[in-house]
């Protein structure tokens, strides 16, 4: 059963660990089936070097496990919420790498200071509220979903053009058309939060990119007029 | 003799230098076994690519070598403190990774703030005080483990739930049920430490984590409730 | 067609990804054949590790694809009007390597603190403006390529002797007499960056390198008196 | 000839690469045979992996050329002068390392401020002056050396105790009692210039490591009462 799905899934997860933005067990990689309505998650606290496609699981939007024996991701609640509220993403990623972590537990977003970040996020990474203890009590991961989506009506963002957020206190998620995408997305995500901090060191009052260099930068690698790639993709 | 704890010991050693915690020899991990009252350990100075599972020094709690044609880490006698010290621990992890030094030279507790921290440690990890030069001359790495055990007992702490303590002028310790699992505590010290240090950078006056989040995050992951991974260990 | 330089750009290409210049897709490097006028570069949005001698692309010097089926980076203009411009550069690098791009958004440029800036870089290395609205709306990559041209004219500097630049908001371009060339001055630039930046944190008040040091470094390198190396190229 | 030497200055130059303190072809490791009076270099500029015992060039305290068919390093006459002038060393270290690096732009010296420190170097890393421009111009490498030895002995320092110094402006030099220990010696130098400039981030008025911690880290690993490692070197 979507064996082409759990093909990416895996490649997407051991993609976190060769761009070195997980230690240990710290991250998970999801893709989505649209026609089916199912995604495919990592299990939970296993080994980035014992993944199969077969340890993968398969769940449902409504949280049942449709295939697989092992248990799935203890963010999957997270995921699921993301896939039935953002039309049009396919897949989901939540790692602890270190510098998009510093932005979350500072609780700082990061506007869009040059052309590596346009190239992927269009305008300023927002920040989501940590959790109340009573959503928390009721369903953490569940809760953690709905705080981002709630985040993003709040500031009439789109999340396919604004792919990725920090959780106050606690990590990065992004998101994509695919699985291999979120991760990408987490990769730029961590490598512009990096960039910023040495531009703040180097010069503490840097400006945003001019916005006629952010629609340039953005829209040649997304939408419509796009020209980076083979076309493929 | 102990041959699986052996063998699980001889990779928590490798698992340190893959998660880049040593540089040359600078880091020794142990193992005991309960039942028989002995720990394994690395030799001291061996290069990580050489040790292999004969190489191990096996020794009681008295601290007489049992089994082993080596000399034992230097740092045995602070490992063999623990593990009398501390029942249910029945791993200990000593490295000079860089991070968690930076804190120990500079005598600076961790907050918790955030989870990624809260997932592993229960609160702060505190600073434990340097030695007298007359507890040197006495014996250096016997008093090293007492003054560890001293400080947590000062300020009441289950060395269950805080695996982990900067040494003042020195460099990290860090324990766990097992071998394994007080080489994971290490990787985890050495990244919140990191991630506090840009935190700080980013947000001098960040808040620790409310405590309904410290709860959830540890014991989500600890405990009789505990619902990650897959359920083994 | 242009085998040798091809296998040369593959090389320089792969050389980006091993010292730790590029993440996912984000670089390219291309090598100019002066006889044929032609030159070599990476195609557009393909992973380093699919690169072959065959997927690379050929063009002139008016931009005119010669040999190859796949698109060009979407950068190739700019290393063309580089080509047209600097005489005597026989390769192009582009990356957004991390600490060069932190001086590019800041619109930092970076002088001659150490013998390693003085072994590759004769002098300060500069900084040059982001386009306006109209230059990006008429053809970004070739305006690119104009507006670092017209620095170095405004600078009166030599591109041979002073073969890099920080763009403004974007990232840094190299260049060098050959394509392998050109990418070891990607990673001075990078190193000395780093470099530059710590030693700020240590001494904010550090002189740049005394005349007779970076005459000495540069020229025991470059030039006629070069004694460093096997005098091969 | 020098065989057994031949291999450990090759061990000891690939040792540089694998701990990360190299890039390209910056720098260079030799050895040297008290009973011949010879030293092993690597040879100028070329690439770590094309090394070979066969491509080592060896030298006589003259700076003559005894063996080999390639340019020695262009520092060789750095390394000559501490091997006549600094007895009882066996191998020394050039490299621009970035933290070490930092340092000796900045013209800062290193005190010890931890254990990691005090198990190499007996106190505080010296900075050794930058040449005049007329050292520069008579003999550049033979006065760089000169210019370390002037510096030890105004200091009063025991090189085999104190096996490091940063030149201003330029780069860290290191030196032990073999090949292989003055590479370990040059790790160590870097890891110590992180963790102090991470520390000062934390505390920026910490004091240095007491006396008697000095005494006891340095001299558990150095000197008759060593009890450090098998007792093998």
């Amino acid at each position: 059963m979507l064996r082409e799905l759990k093909e990416e899934v895996l490649e997407a997860n051991l993609l976190l660990v060769k761009e070195g933005l997980v230690r240990l067990t710290w991250g998970n990689v999801s893709g989505f089936d649209r026609a089916s309505g199912l995604f495919v998650i990592k299990p939970s606290g296993v080994a980035y070097e014992d993944l199969t496609v077969e340890s993968l699981v398969v769940l449902d939007l409504e949280g049942v496990v449709v295939e697989g024996s092992l248990r799935p991701s203890s963010d999957t609640a997270t995921h699921r919420i993301l896939y039935r509220e953002f039309p049009g993403i396919g897949g989901v990623t939540h790692t602890h790498s270190v510098r998009a972590t510093m932005f979350s537990q500072a609780g700082r977003e990061l506007p869009c200071y040059g052309t590596t970040h346009a190239d992927h996020f269009y305008g300023t990474v927002p920040v989501v509220r940590e959790l109340t203890a009573e959503e928390v009590a009721e369903d953490y991961e569940t809760n953690t979903g709905r705080a981002i989506v709630e985040r993003f009506r709040e500031l009439g963002l789109d999340p396919l053009a604004m792919p990725a957020c920090f959780q106050k206190y606690h990590a990065p998620f992004t998101w994509g058309k695919s699985a291999l995408e979120s991760v990408k997305n987490s990769v730029a995500l961590e490598v512009c939060a990096e960039m910023a901090m040495g531009m703040w060191q180097l010069q503490p009052e840097t400006a945003p990119l001019p916005g006629h260099l952010l629609d340039k930068h953005y829209l040649r690698k997304h939408g419509p007029g796009a020209y980076y790639g083979q076309g493929g993709k």
